[in-house]
């Protein structure tokens, strides 16, 4: 049996749907008064005493009667009949109605001399000021701030009502095991429920996430049954395609009714919407970023709708610095590096495949591409919605070009100073390039010219003219890994080879060593194969799928994997001289000059420090 | 002893002197995965597996060699040798380097025919595609958000080693009693402590609160001895003034060294910063809005050094709507109601005194004047910094003018139409200016006129020619509130009165009926002593301060007092006419006219509901 989606909707229709359909009725739970932060009110909380219960002293003073001291004067000073030493916060004892500073008093024993005349109620804090028995402090539906648990403190409430919105979540999957756990081949970790838990949880919503459920269609229904009588709406994560295993949308309309089955958001096309019992029952896709997408735009302003307040959106305009071609049927959502370089904001698309999660750790910011737009233009300004928050994003330092692991080391070293380095690994030339654009703020870059020399040649004749300072992070050992560890360069024409993509500052100190040797490349099997990483490179030696590849030793040692050396080389950062007395390029510069930072090349190994930190200038 | 504050140091100074003397050594405490949102990773943290750890197919199709497709054409078919059905996920076996979509082979059993060659590794997830083992996922001190959580899962994260910064908080003071306990004449509910908990903890800190020190320097030293023992830093919540009884100064100075007594600053210039063991002391003051002041402005700048990400301030440009004066010589922070009127951001001031709780919970928003700066004017516009977020901040509906309880009422139910009722309690004429000025949404107005009629001939007089439109909440019984329930309008000269402030309508009222019995208001004794609430008045009353006052039934009811009838008046609220269309007014329109709305007036009684939701319109 084929399956098929039902009509594919627009996001627009899925919230008149979800509007229509569903009448949110959030539970309503007591927390302690501590625990209530960020909670929401389920009704008005009134005041259980007025505060100040009495009238006190506002002044250090004595408490007076107002009547006693009309006609005192500095011709006339009264002596007062009865009057009573207060300080400040004192009860202002009855039958007294006003205070007066006790620097206007003179004293002498218990007899108290005034002259002036004070007004009835003066520097008395009279009942009730702040607030009086049975007086409203918050209103329901009120979202309920630090600073109030104080309040409520005060006027006696040590616990409140308020609204629960519980989600039961149920990953399903035979190919799933739970976090923590190591997949063998062909086992997936459950990872989608933990982070929609995580990130409804963060919003407020109450969640219990249910085991791993396989794909038997009776266990699918009793987990979706059970999950739906005990919170007030299920997600089911995966399952939700047209795949021949993909059974939710078949049980969700046996146990009620679906209402959407495909909406036209990329990624996150395969989501269902149903109703069960008159709650929600969403069906999550199983890609990580589908899921996060479908999280992010249907099932929070979903969760919105039961009186949950919802952190605000935070826009920023930027350039976009290469183009994006979308499909004019679908809202399009593209995870985004947003930074600032030299007061303009710029923003480097993420790669787009939904299975590679760590784009969303990568980046502080996405774009929606809207249904009926194609695209958007390399250098057009977007609205790009932050992931963190502005200064956050404004401290971005985009570093974009040739990889290396040291880079991960100084972006934990420079955060003390504030700075978040953003690394796009596009290999030495792509980095060269979106320097050349003013897409990034350095690029790092290791490309040996026929002279050679490092960096400078290729950037004179890519960036003639302009001026750019090279900062030296090492001297860094390139050469070939393998599982034996018999394998050298020369040898390569004899074994199965896994090189470097085009562009990239190793594959030209390959090519330069084979020419010096008088290699023919075509020899060599796999030299065509091209990997991204260093330590895709020494991955793929790892797993078998090649004998030998050149990567840096630091990679290697990651790995376990023994190493032959063939070359040193000079790893720099390209930066625009205009840009060196920018405070992050500052604390990167002082970071990569540390102490600390020496003895990390040190400990990594394969990096020769004897250069690390020398500038140098172009023109 | 007159005990004497250090020199006073601006708030500036105060940052100086905490960067120069704090070396922030935050401890580092290891959080399951699933607690990690928001934490603050103490160092990077690295994937423990590939994934995906084999070459996995990205489409549904056949697992091929590439180079048995070569030459394959629409006029020359190739059949493959070996092939394998594979669906997206699968595992690409060893030995097969692509993957061809099924939609472009011809199945026939297990012979699989294919008329066009693939490329190596087409349709392939590389092994490491998303992450390789050994490298990085988010570097040290990265404050991690909620889809991270998945992606670490996913990567073999468990549990990861997190900053924490431990704050040990120490309430003091003889006259405290924990919250929950009704506080006796002269005892004062502890607050400041659960609200600096709340504070912290809503930063990421770690709290403790020690129980209550009663102000003995002995137990106090005891009490400050171990919360530096124990945590990274010591809150000492009162104390810290320069009274008789204020010890704590004294006894920081005796365990190590009091770095700054006072600073210029208002609310709050009583705090001490000083240093035991390396460690920052703070004495925060003891009234609640000045301790506000401090955590904000002092503590959590301090926090943020440890390395814990702050929210983002939210900055709003706003218009004043009274003048504010300021002393030169302090940074003064103001409490604001701030709302959006006609597109246009306008910022209301709270009360500012120290001890009223309520300014806190009721603003939205604060003003810093800065030190130099003698204040601002009404009509200026300034920079508010919004306590929340800044669509919520624009949803707020500022009523200005006479108060009735069921507006609390009305506020909870207006809230499930995302509308945020912010109401100052000026009194009916209060009301009418701020209308008149622009600075409210809506005026709750009861001003009796000679000629018998409501509100009208005041508007057509102070805002003449300007189309408004009054909206009935209710009819309203007002009355005489007494203990004994046998006293009358006519008996209130026999009888201590409190009275309402000048302009506002219950005052009106008064007179009117006095008047018309030809009552003389000099023989009531009282008669000058105003208060600004219903409520107000019915507590003066309770507490046997005045025997009678007149105030709204629902007052009586509220504090269960008894309540002579005097007259019913028209209560309404004056809304700009252009301003009718705005969606917070035509939800605050539809809820006073809901059923469920009359039933909450025949609740709480003393309400006539049958003119209810009834409009009048001038001119």
């Amino acid at each position: 049996m084929v399956k098929r989606y039902l009509d594919v909707v627009s996001l627009q229709e899925v919230f008149d749907i979800m509007t229509a359909e569903f009448t949110p009725a959030p539970s309503v739970r007591e927390v302690p008064l501590e625990e209530s932060v960020g909670c929401i009110s389920a009704g008005p909380v009134f005041a259980r005493y007025s505060v100040p219960e009495i009238h006190l002293s506002a002044m250090d003073g004595i408490a007076v009667r107002s009547a006693d001291t009309i006609g005192a004067s500095e011709q006339r000073p009264v002596t007062l009949p009865e009057a009573v030493r207060v300080n400040t916060g004192n009860i202002v004892p009855p039958g007294f109605d006003a205070v007066i500073m006790i620097e206007d008093v003179r004293v002498d024993g218990d007899r108290f001399t005034i002259r002036k005349p004070t007004a009835p109620w003066q520097h008395v804090r009279p009942a009730g000021e702040d607030i009086a028995e049975s007086e409203m402090v918050i209103p329901g539906r009120h979202r309920i701030r630090p600073h109030e648990v104080g309040a409520l403190a005060t006027y006696g409430i040590t616990s409140l009502p308020v609204f629960s919105v519980r989600a039961g979540i149920i990953p399903t999957g035979s190919e799933l095991v739970p976090h923590g756990i190591k997949p063998a081949p062909g086992q997936v970790v459950e990872s989608n429920t933990v982070m929609a838990a995580a990130w409804l949880e963060s919003l407020g919503v109450q969640c219990t996430r249910y085991q791993i459920t396989p794909d038997e269609p009776d266990l699918i229904r009793d987990a979706i049954a059970r999950a739906v009588e005990d919170n007030d709406m299920a997600i089911v994560s995966a399952g939700s395609s047209a795949g021949t295993r993909d059974f939710t949308a078949d049980i969700i309309a046996e146990l009620g009714e679906v209402l959407v089955h495909g909406v036209a958001i990329k990624p996150g096309k395969p989501v269902i919407i149903g109703k069960v019992g008159g709650k929600p029952v969403i069906g999550m896709p199983g890609y990580p970023l589908s899921a996060l997408t479908v999280l992010r735009e249907i099932i929070t302003p979903l969760v919105a709708r039961y009186g949950l307040a919802l952190p605000d959106q935070v826009l920023q305009r930027a350039r976009l610095t290469s183009t994006l071609h979308s499909d004019a049927g679908s809202d399009e959502f593209v995870l985004l590096s947003v930074g600032k370089i030299g007061g303009k904001w710029v923003a480097s698309p993420q790669s787009r495949g939904s299975g590679v999660q760590m784009s969303g750790v990568r980046a502080n910011a996405y774009l929606r591409i809207p249904r009926p737009v194609e695209g958007f233009e390399a250098g057009e300004e977007v609205d790009t919605n932050l992931m963190v928050s502005r200064s956050e994003a404004g401290e971005a330092l985009l570093l974009t070009g040739s990889h290396d692991p040291v880079l991960d080391y100084l972006a934990t070293m420079v955060r003390s100073g504030g700075v978040d380095i953003h690394s796009t690994h596009t290999g030495s030339m792509g980095g060269l390039i979106s320097l050349k654009k003013q897409d990034c703020h350095a690029a790092p870059m290791h490309l040996l010219a026929d002279d050679g020399d490092y960096n400078i040649p290729y950037l004179s004749r890519y960036l003639p003219g302009e001026r750019i300072t090279l900062i030296c992070v090492a001297g860094r050992e390139q050469g070939i890994v393998s599982v034996s560890g018999d394998i050298g360069i020369d040898d390569l024409p004899a074994h199965r080879f896994v090189n470097r993509q085009k562009g990239s500052g190793t594959r030209l100190l390959l090519d330069y060593e084979l020419k010096k040797r008088g290699t023919d490349v075509s020899r060599i099997e796999g030299y065509n194969r091209e990997l991204t990483t260093h330590i895709g490179v020494a991955l793929a030696v790892k797993s078998g799928e090649a004998d030998a590849g050149m990567c840096v030793y630091s990679a290697a040692k990651a790995l376990s994997l023994p190493f032959q050396p063939v070359a040193q080389e000079r790893y720099e950062l390209a930066v625009r001289t205009e840009h060196m007395d920018d405070p992050r390029i500052m604390a990167l510069l002082d970071t990569i000059r540390s102490e600390e930072f020496i003895r990390v090349l040190q400990d990594l190994g394969g990096y020769d420090s004897r250069e690390t930190g020398v500038q140098r200038e172009l023109p």
